[in-house]
């Protein structure tokens, strides 16, 4: 990474309040307070960091209205309203340095069938195979050696990471960025026990993933058996997520690492799922419900419930049980001694 | 998915016992009996469902013998011995429909080292890379991007769709289907901890999949240490499973999604493994045992065993403890209410 | 495989202390005790398989010093120090057999970006993509489809296997090995909620992974938010691991399949995760720390410890616990027994 920023061009990407000191450094690096060196910047996101702002190295610092330390000698403290909401809007300039728009254009090493339809602003990397049929969309930016099958539609200002599979039918609607490797329509995983042997059913619906939707790296979506696997708008997917067949995804979701949600189940919006979730099939999990790291449903799960562990349990009750359980020896040990203490006041 | 089936051409098909009413509408689409609007095809293919057929607005409904009601106007029921398997005949046709075989031959962009030998009636997909030694049988589509390594063997009529992986030496029977992305082959995970190093055991054999296995999307099968890993005829693999070095697979199991199986594992036929289920390494589960969501087991697990969390628990006490689990505060409570009464008894 | 080494060139492999019997057969195959066929190699690495030996149909066994049965005609016995060690000698072997080493230079199919460095002495396969600003090492061996992108980094040495993903800015030190479709500096997964939607914070930092690392197939390793993830010298790393953004691992640790990190999370040196392990973000998990399979933490783990299940327990205490927890429906019985008796006793 190789960046450079005078202290101007930050303050007119972060419009800050107020600043206190300066630097003549210019800043070629982001860090955490405890991480950050001379020519870094940092921030105080979390006000339980604040005792380390005094101690960090860093060359210019973005702080809360009411930080009310003084800078070290060479360092620029920045005021804004929300130094989270700074951080990002830094890191957004830098990634747009990292990863500039390329030009729109089909390189000469992509295979694109007859009858594929690519926007004039569309930029498709080496080596993709767009078949016929498939449409991509205004500036959608398709990186190198993607795949997407026939009659599949990518919509505008899409951006799909090198590797990424999508299968024919499929679609993505609009700003919908997949991470290296994801799979988008895979079959769902069907069969029926005939005679001794699993007999196929075929899977013929697709794949519609929604506006803004983003998923991780080696993620896989299956198509539905027939009609749709839904991903509805905004919802984030992260990697090694497996979404079965006729599963619908609501709004705005949170879908954390190798969680895996079964087929035909339902999540309305705002739900989130947390590491390594896993879902039954044909359950419904309500509106706004968080299920916590490992946890496991395989009923209906509330709106607005937080579920920890497998089977799927009330969060503080959950806890509750987790400190009781490590104390069965205890408890074992107890009941041993009352059956003791009563046979013996039982025959005295 | 653009297809269109008249009435005529769905009985051809489905080959029904009778028929009652009628509709001029062809079909268009699949659907369940809750979502299907009219244009539609649905079916009864889970006696609880019954009564949704009433309401349904599907313009056809695959019904059992034993369905009684009538259709509504403009509605045809066709009555068939198994809805689901007339079904699954329907979808099958629409996969034909939607992926007709491709026509035999070697995409201009694909590499196919010298000594590797294709079938002429294979169809390679562009820009796939089959290296030298490597065999691909009759009438196998191999779609765009795969890899197939040195002396790779592929069967006849195998489907692998884009961007499967099939590392040198191993060997793919016949009709094996691997969904995109798939890696078989990879190196076992295997070291020696030398003077502080883990230094890594070569991984030597190679994976053996024998017919009509099915594996999903990005699973991974690694390489034995020696001899072979091994699939099973007709084992079905979902999304995103791992099958670890030297793990024997027997015939018609179903191993779903996220499943992990540790090195040298043997499982007996018909085993049915769950989503997100761990197995040690090193042990046998027995011909026809379930392990169901999220279990894991560390040592054999008999025949016909039903398991059930971690460790793997006999089904139904797995139920019962999962009940109790969440009336220890109860019990915990219970137990020092006896200790008081009893410390007070004694004491009068 | 296709191997044949006479006994004379196995004894230069592996230098025997001494040897009792011969064979006239090459060796064709290496396998285990149990399986060994006529023409095979096999050996004793754990000594409860002694009983094994007498009755293997290998032509030749790997021995200890202290093993002193007698072979059965045409049997040779080779005597080493460690057979565990001598068959991983010769297990090299066969690998650079049948993977020698590729010869040098640019397949004419790779796409190599004007402004990548490529090394005279590396080998790049078909169909590769190497972006401008890449930088591959002396006596790297690039296989088929793989993605290298702006400005990562590759030393000296590595293999990088068919279709691996290397994305922009990430930095591979000596001799690492990355299995098929690796995915190395996908996004981290970090959103803020403003207004109801989960706006992206962008992902600006990179991932380092030092000297003598190797990482399973389909593993995924998010680039930091800003500075890096990392990956520590002579860490392994099995197939479908999930690393987050800004994760820090030390050096020869141990990752099995399908664990997860979350970000920021810190492993110290010769950590253990077994398969399918969670870890929460933010944590600390100290020097040689061990969780088992399925275990999951939330907290930091201090050096040393050996923890189990979820919450991560320590072992002896859960294995204790399980055991505990399978007699509740008797330790309910027991409180419900004394609860009468108690109330008899008093009435009476």
């Amino acid at each position: 990474m190789d960046i450079s920023f005078t202290t101007a061009q930050i303050s007119e990407i972060v419009k800050p309040i107020s600043t206190r000191g300066s630097t003549t450094l210019p800043v070629r690096g982001i860090a955490s307070l405890g991480e950050a060196q001379a020519g870094d910047l940092t921030f105080l996101g979390n006000p339980k960091y604040k005792p380390e702002v005094a101690a960090t190295a860093a060359s210019v610092v973005l702080l809360p209205a009411d930080y009310d330390g003084e800078p070290k000698p060479d360092q620029l403290f920045i005021i804004v309203n929300n130094p989270s909401v700074a951080i990002a809007q830094l890191c957004a300039r830098v990634e747009q340095l990292l990863w500039p728009k390329p030009a729109p254009g089909i390189h000469p090493s992509a295979i694109i069938e007859p009858g594929a339809c690519v926007a004039a602003s569309a930029s498709i990397g080496p080596l993709c195979v767009i078949e016929s049929g498939a449409v991509i969309g205004e500036r959608s930016h398709i990186e190198a050696q993607c795949f997407v099958g026939r009659n599949a539609r990518i919509g505008d200002d899409c951006w799909i990471k090198a590797g990424a599979r999508i299968a024919s039918e499929c679609e993505l609607r609009n700003r919908v960025r997949l991470q290296s490797n994801v799979v988008v329509g895979s079959d769902g995983f069907g069969y029926e026990l005939v005679a001794g042997r699993h007999e196929k059913v075929p899977q013929v619906g697709n794949v519609v993933i929604h506006d803004d939707v983003e998923i991780g790296a080696g993620a896989t979506i299956d198509r539905a058996r027939f009609s749709r696997t839904e991903i509805g708008e905004g919802t984030k997917i992260d990697n090694l997520v497996q979404i079965a067949h006729n599963v619908i995804i609501g709004k705005h979701c949170l879908v954390c690492a190798q969680t895996g949600v079964s087929g035909s189940t339902v999540l309305e919006d705002y739900v989130v799922l947390a590491g390594q979730v896993g879902l039954g099939g044909h359950i419904r999990v309500g509106k706004g419900a968080v299920l916590t790291a490992q946890a496991g449903a395989a009923g209906d799960v509330p709106a607005g419930a937080k579920l920890k562990g497998t089977p799927g349990t009330p969060y503080m009750l959950e806890q509750r049980i987790n400190i009781l359980r490590q104390r069965l020896p205890e408890l074992f040990q107890r009941v041993s001694d009352l059956e003791k203490q009563f046979k013996k006041s039982a025959s005295a």
